[in-house]
């Protein structure tokens, strides 16, 4: 059930098909390529969902980086939430660290966490990586393959890559994406709306 | 009361104290000196409330670009809440949008959004803008100003505000930027946390 938001409390609920698919992975999922595919069924279960014909292409997840355990996952929810932050990087963050309890995901001693996205974060979810406390970002399809099918990724700093790393944050890019794409192009051909 | 967010659903509250200043602002303030001023009252509010110990120096708000009134403010909850995207921008555009029922404020016709910001938005809340639908973006303290007493932007691109106006949001820099910087220094006096 994907709630509005209450007010003056915001208040939202991840869907049930997120919370089922969350229940059902088998873990540990050993492969980059593995959590990859995962994160990609999400997406491709957001726009078939399409809650309400709301649903977006896009999907993330935060992993931990030595068990390969799933933490929580993340689709885009902006337009069923009616919220513009609620990109599938910041839903993943958001819940996380939640679950963890923690406001940092590097302040738990002993523990690194991954965050695996479908395609290239935005502008914003790029910005968000770093507060979060995420020590690895792998990608699938990049910031051309959205800006390809109309999506806006916004304005990144130039060499974003390299200044997570600068950070201490390891960038895998171009993993399965081919698959990746895909994902973005079965949306475009569902005639999805951009935002 | 500042709720924790309950797993799986996210769930938080503004502080009653946001709540009651927000109904307590004669409205509507004109210039936008005053409505950085009162901006700024809130981000002192935060410190002096401390939320245990826990608040931010930054406060932001949105108003209406014609009319001036108040929409939504916000204050760093990253700490009370323990969330990293809580950013006091953040806040300000989930509850703007929740409270005007869109995902984008500039869905709504014949109205324009200004954001007021304490400090110049870091990386995040940057790249949150353009996707918020606001039209008007004003700040007090510089990006420096916050460096300064030791919080971290992140990585911005360069020429943000020309990049931002280039995507039809206009930018007012150091409106009240003395009282802006006064704030964050009374964090650091206060010996506040950085995150």
């Amino acid at each position: 059930m994907t709630d509005k938001m209450c007010f003056p409390s915001l208040h939202f609920c991840p869907p049930d098909w997120l919370l089922l698919a969350e229940g059902e992975v088998v873990m540990p999922l050993v492969s980059i390529e593995e959590r990859m595919n995962w994160v990609l069924s999400l997406g491709s279960a957001n726009i078939e969902e399409k809650n309400n014909g709301q649903g977006g292409p896009f999907a993330a997840a935060v992993f931990d980086v030595e068990d390969h355990r799933l933490i929580a996952a993340g689709v885009n929810l902006v337009m069923p939430l009616g919220c513009s932050v609620l990109h599938a990087e910041i839903v993943a963050l958001m819940r996380a660290q939640h679950q963890l309890g923690v406001h940092r995901l590097d302040l738990i001693e002993g523990r690194r966490f991954e965050l695996v996205s479908s395609t290239e974060p935005c502008a914003m979810c790029l910005g968000a990586i770093p507060w979060a406390g995420i020590s690895q970002l792998v990608c699938g399809a990049r910031d051309e393959d959205a800006r390809a099918i109309g999506f806006d990724e916004g304005d990144k700093p130039e060499r974003w890559s390299q200044k997570l790393q600068q950070r201490g944050i390891t960038v895998h890019k171009d993993i399965c994406r081919a698959e990746a794409v895909q994902l973005l192009r079965d949306y475009q051909v569902g005639q999805g709306q951009l935002y």
